[in-house]
């Protein structure tokens, strides 16, 4: 009989969190009951959002709970248990990530076809992180042809998305900030008009110097001095669709900003925040659209992929610092 | 012939304006050329609005020039001049006050019929202020029946008819902040189902206190620490429709607050700045249904009037001090 492992949450951090804010544990292979499946896990996601889950803050999702398994998207392949729909060997993807073996309620898992699309396409280009780009742009911020838009985090599994999508849809000029000058090399290659290190200098001089006829569009990954710059930079009518503020994630005092927000209303400026959640509607037009852009070769994204189980705290800290290109996932 | 006199700018305010950035300066009383009218004014109007004019800063309306008189909306008779649908003595609304005489072209005065409302209704629970409020609760927030409102700076022109207009329209909950207690009165006596003196306690918690279930509608007339607590109390899918932020208007320093921006996220909320200007096509519907609720009596509004032009700096200085109850209105 194998064994399970599992990632609990062993204490919450304050500021940036560290590996011994997580344990590894070993447990056993749970039994699956009517209705449930287990699932050997293949890949993990870790995302951003993940940081708001260690805090002991009600928020849209539910904190992790302490001395008990972190939990998240995963693919995975059936291997016990019988539900109407499944099989042995189907590949499903599901929400108990952070575990060797999963037990999951068939009605929460969704079978991918392996053959049409690498599986961890499902936990990143054609999944939720695709999703999450594509309503962001085209339906929080209803992007129209011609615009300018610009993302910030440009090198993540959102913001690459974000961009690419917006130069498939039109849009007249696309900038992105990432953290690296491999990063921006990058995303000049994906096709970004312009894109910078925000390391360089104040976001408001090189966005406007990326952007020097502002901003229509404002995908918001990143927060603060990014956020103040965007609305700085922003046209009349402009909408920013705010995905994540991942700079003020680790913050231990509120921050003080956008010091500009006063200009939303001379400006006639939108912000709004949104969830992936509230857009599942848009799902099948946007595997739709987006595997037919990756069958003809014109969208391209990037994985970053840690081997190991014992590793995905440090997969998951290291995307907190922005070592990642692309989508960070754990093999397991 | 009669003299002219028009306030002049004299000077850019740093922080709080005093009476000496204007000047009272004697002038002629112009000639009407084809296609003018001689307007002898008789209300002109104050508003937040006029002092980010005073500001050399690009924005939604040129800033006012140095040395040269203000404008801003005013009603008056017409005296001289011929145009085509007018003739001497009719009522006109134009944008030419802070003088005692105007010289207006006839294609930028609108006629009005002094026997259907009072002059000064035009100016205010008629006209642009009670257009800013109704297209900001029921168009840029658009609120909905049973929704719960909280609305800033709710004894001030706009801020008084938002909450009105909130509960004829079937608001299930209007909450005002106000800076005296005299004012709280005057909110519930107008049918505020609660009110507060953001005198009285950090805003968040006068908030809570009036809004237990929380804010589905925000209508910002204030920012800064009204915001930052307004975000704090919104429900899922809040929506916020910022008309002003007069808290921050004579800062020298950008201002630190909302520090909460980033619970737009998960909440799904959405803060949308916003101009009259842009809400014309509400004009109609907006004349009708407002003249409705003054005619059976269930929407009153307030107005505190300054005698004599020379006295028209003092009321807009009163006016940003909150001085007044309702529209201030100068009475030339």
């Amino acid at each position: 009989m194998p064994t399970n492992r599992e990632i609990q949450l062993a204490s919450r951090p304050q500021g940036w969190p560290t590996e011994d804010n997580f344990r590894l544990v070993t447990a056993e292979v749970p039994t699956p009951g009517p209705g449930q499946l287990l699932v050997r896990n293949r890949y993990m996601s870790v995302d951003p959002y993940m940081r708001g889950r260690m805090n002991d803050v009600r928020s849209y999702v539910p904190p992790f709970a302490l001395d008990a398994p972190l939990d998240g998207g995963a693919v995975g392949e059936v291997v016990g248990g019988e539900a109407d729909g499944f099989a042995p060997g189907d590949t499903v993807l599901h929400g108990l990530g952070w575990r060797d073996y999963a037990l999951v309620e068939a009605k929460a898992a969704r079978k991918v076809e392996p053959g049409l699309a690498p599986v961890t396409a499902y936990l990143g280009v054609l999944g939720m992180t695709g999703l999450t780009a594509y309503a962001g742009l085209l339906e929080v911020a209803a992007m129209r042809p011609g615009e300018t838009v610009f993302v910030s985090g440009a090198a993540g599994a959102v913001g690459s998305m974000v961009g690419q999508i917006a130069r498939l849809r039109g849009a007249g000029r696309v900038v992105g900030s990432a953290g690296s000058a491999a990063k921006v090399e990058r995303l000049r290659a994906l096709g970004f008009d312009d894109a910078f290190d925000y390391h360089d200098g104040p976001v408001r001089d090189l966005l406007r110097a990326a952007a020097p006829d502002g901003v229509d569009v404002y995908f918001d990954n990143v927060g603060g001095e990014h956020l103040e710059a965007a609305i700085s930079s922003m046209n009349l009518h402009g909408r920013a669709a705010i995905c994540g503020m991942i700079a003020q994630y680790n913050d231990t005092e509120a921050p003080a900003a956008p010091r500009n927000l006063a200009q939303v209303i001379g400006k006639r400026l939108t912000l709004r925040g949104f969830l992936v959640n509230d857009h599942g509607h848009l799902r099948e037009q946007f595997v739709r659209e987006v595997s037919g852009w990756l069958r003809d070769g014109t969208l391209a994204y990037d994985e970053t992929i840690v081997d190991g189980l014992e590793n995905a705290p440090a997969a998951f800290l290291g995307l907190l610092r922005g070592e990642n290109l692309g989508k960070m996932l754990v093999r397991l």
